[in-house]
């Protein structure tokens, strides 16, 4: 029996590592490393790099082959919740347990602190010893795809129409798209990545994307259930605060059961699109199921 | 004789058709893609894609081999704006002779605009058609480069910097140091990214370092003297702001006339650097004496 737990422990274990050894932070850092540092390593799930590395693993490589990538992904995705913390965007002041960024140093400091963990994010998956060729073709096909996922038609994108829907409905359809921009996009981009550098076997690859979709639906459409029923002690963030700013959200549009069924169903197509792989996608299944039962 | 005008309004000109080109911004465009457009289309002197495009004429390329890069770093300089006019941050209300991003659009554009051209630059970076592995390889370089340049031990430990000095007397030394974090940086990845695009050869490109970093500081030495005795309605921004912010500048530690005169022996500096290069180097020797001598 796979042990999903014990698993993500020592994934997480060995990306926080590797992102303290990137960072190097030391008490006579700058005030923007500090910065940096305080929300890359507040406890967060790692949900993209372990998606990347068991992704990798799937297709036959090695944590060692996707870390680099995995804590790219960490970064962008850090930066992103730094950014949409902002007063002038969702006006957040808990995330990850503690106080938000801005909160915990300053404005400026928190929009140049996610400013250099974006940037950082392209240095590492630039900074690779190119001994062949192909190795450096595929490195910039990451860079190029994990690039358009956090940009202006994926992320950025996801989050302009976030804001931009506060004060209207959307359709159902609407708001999938919303989500697929927003947390969609740079999910699907983690498991690519991994499956690039763990072995990069198209058919595979194909199936991995469908996987991907699915989990990155299932996993926004929980992030608004335990917005509704969530602990926040567990969460490490405020609940209850969707309702309050009116915010399109699936339990909203379709109620609670309906959005919980959904999810569920989202998942089993994504187990169904990696069904004929092998041992090597026990953690990717767990994942899958992880993401619908998680409390955090 | 060389005519750097119209060398500079060819060049210009093909950078922002191809920057258009990039954007594609129509009557349908969402808000994010007109804020990226406003700020990037507004009348910049794309100085940092007219080096990297002399740099890589100097080493015998062409325009077009340089043209991706240097548009990707005229969309890093634009972001730096954007963000660096935000209300936390300097909060200037005019920029390129326009309202800056965040008043004509609001906060939130402006910072995911930003954010957006960033993540562009990145793409654009590693949209290359790859032929053969040392062009990848090259394109690698050259994003790990202008990364590391851009980030947090570049520009953003610049603007850092300069926030944090803003109520207190740097040493001549100190601001040498912010100036070429915050500004010298990325002039310096201009010129080596075409360097690099244009051919590729050592020897040409450590001189080439030296004049980059050379005119760099020029550059902002002139930029502080400009905002003594420059006219607004050529700069398209605000003069005087400086000694009303008490800001470290040149004019304010050294003087008008001495800050004038260490500008000139830098452009010298920067022009014995490249004195044995044939008569490709023209452009970037008038260039050098423009950055000095220009009055916007």
């Amino acid at each position: 029996m796979f042990d999903l737990e014990s698993y993500l422990d020592s994934k997480r274990r060995v990306i926080n590592t590797h992102l303290e050894e990137i960072l190097q932070n030391t008490s006579n850092s700058s005030r923007l490393i500090k910065a940096m540092h305080y929300s890359l390593m507040a406890d967060g799930k790692r949900l993209r790099p372990v998606l990347c590395i068991a992704a990798a693993e799937v297709v036959g490589g090695q944590t060692r082959d996707a870390l680099k990538a995995a804590c790219a992904l960490e970064m962008i995705h850090t930066y992103s919740l730094i950014h949409d913390d902002l007063p002038a965007m969702d006006d957040d002041e808990v995330r990850r347990g503690k106080p938000t960024c801005h909160i915990a140093f300053d404005e400026a400091s928190a929009i140049l602190a996610g400013d250099a963990l974006l940037t950082l994010a392209f240095q590492i998956l630039s900074a690779v010893e190119i001994r062949d060729g192909s190795q450096a073709s595929k490195w910039l096909r990451i860079i190029h795809r994990v690039a358009g996922a956090a940009g202006y038609r994926g992320m950025i994108a996801g989050q302009m129409k976030d804001i931009a829907s506060e004060n209207k409905v959307l359709s159902l359809k609407e708001l999938e798209e919303l989500h697929a921009l927003k947390t969609g996009a740079l999910i699907e981009a983690s498991v690519y990545s991994g499956a690039i550098l763990g072995g990069d076997r198209t058919e595979q690859i194909d199936q991995l994307g469908i996987y991907a979709k699915n989990i990155g639906l299932a996993f926004q459409i929980k992030d608004d259930i335990l917005n509704v029923e969530g602990n926040p002690a567990l969460l490490g963030k405020a609940v209850g605060t969707d309702e309050i700013r009116q915010k399109n959200t699936y339990p909203f549009l379709m109620g609670l059961e309906k959005s919980k069924s959904f999810a569920e169903e989202l998942v089993s197509h994504a187990l169904q699109a990696i069904a004929s792989f092998d041992s090597k996608a026990d953690p990717l299944r767990a994942i899958a199921t992880y993401i619908v039962q998680r409390n955090r």
